[in-house]
């Protein structure tokens, strides 16, 4: 989007379903997103949001779930999630050590836009989650402050830049550089299109094990350049979102949360001990009003054997996420004189080998 | 019900719901209950089925959920339930070592009524739990054939033995005799009545522990009797099936499930290292066709603020049920001469302390 | 402790087993509780640190583990303890709007005493635990800071108050006032004295609930008295936490956090939906080293035989940590004349039952 | 093994670690694989064992886990080995029907081994997995027989042969021929050799997703034959087994099991819906007594920062595992003629893409 050359955009296509109209997680009716951004000296870092909706979320929350592949990790929300089934927040990302500061802001926000949470009614259980971007960001400054939450959320929109933007801005993927990517696919139930849209953070893997589309991209990049893969331990760690519009239940969407393995590890990874790897999924098809207005709520459910579709758009789009993270992501010189190369350097090599 | 003599017609009323007509997991239409129970020389064992429902319940499924407190257990079935979140079998409970007949008899059944189950379509999850009757029962002899399934499923009736019947027959609890026991409670949504039951199969805990709504009974005993408490390990365990036609969501029955602890730990539970506590809850207002006639399938969930009441209600019928399970069971003298009393034999002595 | 007059100074004693020197969870050796209480105008909350060793956590880690029985509530730090299994950083617990500004501080304060956290090694995990104080205290009104954090660490002993101090400042629990409440157990295995400790935050139930050692306490004072039981959701929480120095793997600790359900339950709790209960358990006897100096760490485990005894000695910790929060507590008049009654206005008319 | 031509007999090679002696899981020092194969009309199915050890598993049991990727299954004693970390029987495999009549023969066998159980000690936890061959095998005609089983046991050798034989008679895996598969690596620590060895029962998955370390040789197969990919549910499972004689706790068990995941996936799977995807890992390095000889028992684990090159010996051996379990099988033509091919038939054409 925003003119940005994408995966696609090299002639690789994930799996044979169709994109939306922006291939993004934005294609899902009312889901904005936005970015803030730091870039000057050490601080390479920032603040990404998902709005999941055009109303206040709060009162008309979305039926989700989360799923965990791996723990290590300092996201925020994921327990309430888990318990009652429901968003009632804007998901925000930033670096592993703002985490506080975020849910912070977050609070605030929510509260100033519902005067009600706190006297009248209860809590809000706000969601932040975070990568380790301490390789190029100098993570011990705390540079993100209250105010860049709110600056995000000011900048959503339907189309948004991925890469090294917003929480992107200081991650590295597969040892190049990563940030913010998005795809989204249509499918067709009862005669109508349905949206499935995922949106990464991507910070995880080595350089070794970097595929595209099944070509060894990694090791091509390793045997035809002076790049030396990292001998770091791989502390990374990615952050999922998948959005829907297709009605489920709770459960189906733990399902849907758990398939964002599927595309991680496609691309090269192979869930390491640091790479904390979390996967929320939400669909704007059941609202649940926060107030009782009449003792059920009737929802709708996708039938079970109707969900490997769903799960092969989770899985493709996933993948294509992160290769458009990494791909729209310009090199990036951090603290230190760290370095991450950009993928687009090497496009031009790995396509030789297809 | 058939004339045995209740907890609740001892004067002891568990919490401030009113019971169902029958106060049986049963009140919910379409369930019926049935036991074969073995009792000869060293053999004090069963088995005993729950029909959840008057259709076909593998092309009718009903939304499930199971909740394992302590997962020292050999239940069969659980992983699936946790994963779909349906039931599409009866649920057959026996001793710990016949749970590999029980099931393949289940499966045998379920094969039987269901042509196309291995052929046309896929497989079947049969739910089998157990509890270690081997204080008792002599274990080690396989004393269940399959068709003792079969009879179970024969004798199924809405009206139904409690206390050592079925799988019953062998199991001792808090120091006395268990067994099967059953209670259920009426809530009112929407202006209609709905309805929670349970069903318990009762084997854990150690007598000084025993309490009757509140009275320490337990001590009560110890104190008046020459009963002494068994220094065995508490290597019981308690199954809790939980009933309801409220409408409900998987994610829910889940919440449902886990309040099985609550009754449990009000008669003297503590989770004991030995005691396997593993709890169901199923709905029979959202039915799950098996074949897709329709992409969607529609359903309706409870709002999320009327759960305090359906746990109250779980919490009441599950500690009424352990009760029931009790003071319905005769004193039984089992393999070796080992003996269970019956709680009913010190009512009058607790009663005295109220 | 500190003269404070605590439930057994009333004749009440939970369980049979021997309490610590101080009763405390402060008699397994290392650990300190710290309260930082703010108590003017409409504020009415603080902070509350457990240190849980004597040395740099960071460095030298704590086998721990987690247990959510419900999840409605915003603890931060449980997804990395459950993928780990170890404790980094002081638990540190406040009110629901504050884990933001208390994670933050958390982290400046382990930045400050590790320079190298995001560095030259990786991330640090804070655990934050909250409950919802809002009824007595303004929740909307962002009363903790940062500093408050630093004050509970510094305010840190061996001997610390109970009830309405700290994080426990504005809690109610089973309808009375509630807060900060600890208690400990002595066990024998292998002819050495090994301790089980708790404190709680505790903040749930209904008043017509609660129970003193099997005492209806709540319904005599609603007999007894002009209170009445609040019409309130029950949107209270609790958590617990489980410290002791008997060598357990982290499998074995979450079986001991899950036990934290049964003191919850004696009292009167039923897990009522807004009721997120969380506990934590660690031991101080398997440190887990930061830096790798060898390939294995030499650990020891209990015998799984001998936990029953540990899951009575934490059932009766939890149980008596409750009844101390809140009979420590002091009457306390919140926000909107909002007025939660201190337990031990009502002790000497619940002791005649007995 | 046994003269069977293996992937890396055809030049294939996965991962940068080397094999043990036997690349299976039969390099861990005491473990042995039977199988008992049923090849007659319609009858293609069987038994397959894993005997974990030399010693008496039941009185020294092996530190164990199990992670559940998808619950799609009828698995047995999943539940008991979350709870208690310990593996105390034999694991046995075969078709979903089968289950509930291999447990009641593992059982018995158990029983048999030991008399103590069910009458001094407690029970016992079979371990009883599945896959569903029901493309090929009929069935519904319950085949398989207690005796089975103990032939299985009978037939466990260190070397045993792969594909079509045992559980695996009957499999289909990504549209071929599936079965039993198994591969090991080396690893170093403290300077000793240490191992990784994986088994699959594979059953998964779609012909046009198959990858052979990165050719998509499904494509390549679909592209250049006349076979047609099955417009069948991907009703497929996968059962792995990791074994390791590296010391490790359960909990860091739990994360190699979910290892299994990474090998799977760059095979071709997606987690279908339907697929059932349950690894369990142990290891031969801490044996835990049945019977309390001492109140604690001494145990080593892996520093978790070398988890990394265990976690690659996982997803390495897994890949390979499946390669092998497809590879090693024959075509067979089963019921109502279905047929499955070997990959083998299609190796040169797909090794032509390297």
């Amino acid at each position: 989007m925003k003119g940005q050359k994408r995966i696609r955009d090299y002639g690789i296509k994930i799996g044979e379903l169709e994109p939306g109209r922006l291939n993004a997680i934005t294609d899902i009716q009312g889901i904005r997103v936005g970015h803030q951004t730091m870039d000057h000296d050490s601080a390479k870092t920032g603040v990404t949001v998902v709005i999941p909706s055009s109303e206040n979320i709060f009162k008309n929350k979305l039926m989700a779930a989360c799923n965990i592949t791996n723990g290590f990790g300092k996201s925020i929300g994921t327990v309430q999630i888990e318990e009652l089934g429901t968003l009632e927040t804007p998901i925000a990302m930033t670096n592993t050590m703002s985490t506080g500061i975020v849910t912070d802001a977050l609070v605030q926000y929510m509260l100033e836009s519902n005067p009600d949470i706190g006297l009248e009614t209860g809590t809000v259980n706000p969601v932040v989650c975070e990568c380790n971007d301490g390789n190029l960001n100098h993570i011990r400054k705390s540079n993100v402050k209250q105010k860049n939450l709110y600056d995000a959320i000011g900048n959503a929109e339907v189309e948004f830049f991925e890469g090294d933007v917003g929480a992107g801005k200081g991650m590295r993927c597969l040892g190049l550089k990563g940030g913010i990517g998005t795809s989204s696919r249509i499918l067709q139930f009862e005669g109508k299109p349905y949206h499935v849209g995922a949106l990464v953070l991507s910070n995880f893997g080595a350089l070794r094990d970097l595929v595209i589309d099944g070509i060894p991209a990694g090791r091509i990049i390793l045997n035809q350049t002076e790049v030396k893969d990292q001998p770091i331990k791989e502390q990374g760690s990615i952050i999922t979102l998948i959005a829907t519009d297709i009605p489920m239940t709770e459960r189906q969407l733990k399902r849907v949360a758990k398939r964002a393995s599927v595309g991680i590890i496609r691309t090269g990874g192979y869930i390491a001990s640091g790479s904390g790897e979390i996967a929320f999924a939400f669909t704007t098809a059941n609202p649940v009003p926060h107030e009782m207005k009449s003792d059920m709520i009737e929802i709708r459910m996708l039938h079970e054997d109707n969900l490997n579709l769903v799960f092969r758009a989770v899985a493709d789009t996933v993948e294509e996420s992160i290769l458009n993270s990494m791909v729209c992501a310009k090199t990036t010189v951090g603290r230190d004189g760290n370095t991450a190369i950009s993928l687009g350097e090497y496009m031009e090599a790995i396509l030789k080998f297809r």
